[in-house]
């Protein structure tokens, strides 16, 4: 009988893709570090387009694990969208949903990413893949149960429950973006809406502008401050986690809304004990890369 | 060496402490029936008074054991509020924050109950234990992941994952009724804010004057069924269950909003395959008492 010994995966490929950039990483498995990353500005136009930077993206990575001679044993990709499964499932990789990136919507990505490359495909949320570098390597790496939350061009959320993410059913858990925050003249305002409506649809113009003392955009992320800390107090009232990890590009902004944050999230929590709960900044580099580099086709 | 054979536990006594109601049911754990109940207006005015009815309320139902012999193993305790910790961790047994029946709040009635009948007692959140008794006996009994709402003097949530109550790190977890859906004013309401204000802390009378015709009361619960859909919505975007229950004293009139909770639900549910959930009422009677019935320690 031979014994055939599986080659060890040493690397892996991860992907953002959000609304505004797009990055990649080549990933080593074993030291949990970035061997090379690139970043893009989104294609938003059409698919053809889109797919040619997301090659132009990936493709030299994959030529610099070939000339290290780097096994990589997949591609871990995150989506600003909905997913339509969680891992393992997500043969297809198909995006159901993708609020920022309509291009996107309904194409079996993965499946065009396997056929590029040869390579497994593994997708997921990028607030997911946030949060999973977050745990793994990142600011909360000691808690079982944590809430996620990113500011980039939109919001998103995802938590974890022992250690893991939680996917729920049809893979959408966590989405705090789509969370009722107010009801303006008889109509339904998510924080998502509230977000894009504030900031114009351009966060990080706005963090500028405030930085630079233009005292109406000051007022502007006051206000997404308290709509942010409002909405995650109801989702902390659902969740009840150990800590609250905050990260995105809008993250750097942070001085503009962090305390209005908290001010409204610990005035909204319902329990005592909760009350208390920690509220930190991601500590990973390109943590939605790297945490789709870690996606596993296991978990 | 002798070998003690523990009795075998065939019953117990289930208690569900509402804001308006309490009720007490002798439970056979064997053939999952009700034995005999009780059920008492709750007394709001002070601690004393609350223990004489909760004492009045249990006794019977004791004495009914004895006489029949059976082995009552414990009593189990639902309370309108957050509980200090899930079981089995709430060795005292406290009360952090009971809104609707304020006199509770922070008494440790766990330890309080022991103390008097010498029965081990577990407690929960009421909403956690109505959705235990139509998971385990009810409405959803098929699905490892759903959500509970209770509609009485207050509003209850809870959720399962892998047919458990998902309590959170603190015991707090599902609280539908503390999430925020509107701002009126600057000023942040909950879901439980614009029920109690919108049927002025009495919903059962004014769902009696939408029956007899009352427009004004009618077009009441149609925002009630309004708000509880899109703070719904805002929660299985987090949890994304397979199935949504619904119970309490409120749901007899369910034909008063029950539709405006199903098309708000729908509209604001952001995964495509999540706007499908299924949403049903509790099929349990005394529910909240059953469920109290089955808490168990090794939970």
């Amino acid at each position: 009988m031979v014994q055939t010994k599986l080659p060890n995966i040493t690397h892996s490929i991860g992907v953002d893709i959000g609304g505004t950039k797009m990055s990649a990483v080549l990933f080593d498995l074993e030291k949990n570090e970035i061997i090379a990353d690139y970043q893009l500005a989104t294609p938003k136009d059409n698919l053809d387009n889109f797919l040619v930077m997301l090659w132009a993206l990936i493709d030299p990575l994959i030529e610099k694990a070939k000339k290290e001679k780097f096994n990589v044993g997949r591609v871990g990709i995150g989506v600003a969208g909905v997913v339509d499964q969680p891992p393992p499932k997500n043969l297809e990789g198909k995006i159901l949903d993708s609020p920022n990136l309509k291009i996107i919507n309904n194409v079996s990505l993965g499946k065009i990413v396997f056929e590029k490359y040869g390579l497994p495909v593994v997708m997921d949320n990028d607030a997911n893949c946030f949060l999973l570098a977050e745990t793994k390597l990142g600011a909360v790496k000691n808690y079982a149960s944590a809430v996620g939350v990113t500011l980039g061009t939109g919001i998103g959320g995802a938590f974890t429950v022992n250690h893991e993410i939680f996917h729920g059913v049809h893979g959408s858990a966590g989405e705090i973006g789509a969370m009722i925050v107010d009801v303006v003249e008889d109509v339904p305002h998510t924080l998502e809406e509230m977000y894009h409506n504030l900031t114009q649809a351009n966060p990080e113009l706005v963090a500028a502008e405030a930085y630079e003392g233009d005292e109406l955009a000051g007022k502007v992320y006051e206000e997404v401050g308290r709509f942010i800390g409002l909405t995650l107090a109801s989702m902390i009232n659902i969740v009840d986690p150990e800590i609250i990890v905050i990260g995105g590009s809008v993250m750097k902004s942070s001085g503009l809304f962090m305390t209005e944050i908290k001010k409204n999230l610990k005035a909204e929590i319902l329990s005592p004990k909760l009350k208390k709960i920690k509220i930190v900044a991601g500590k990973v580099e390109r943590a939605g890369a790297v945490g789709a580099a870690l996606l596993s086709p296991s978990m």
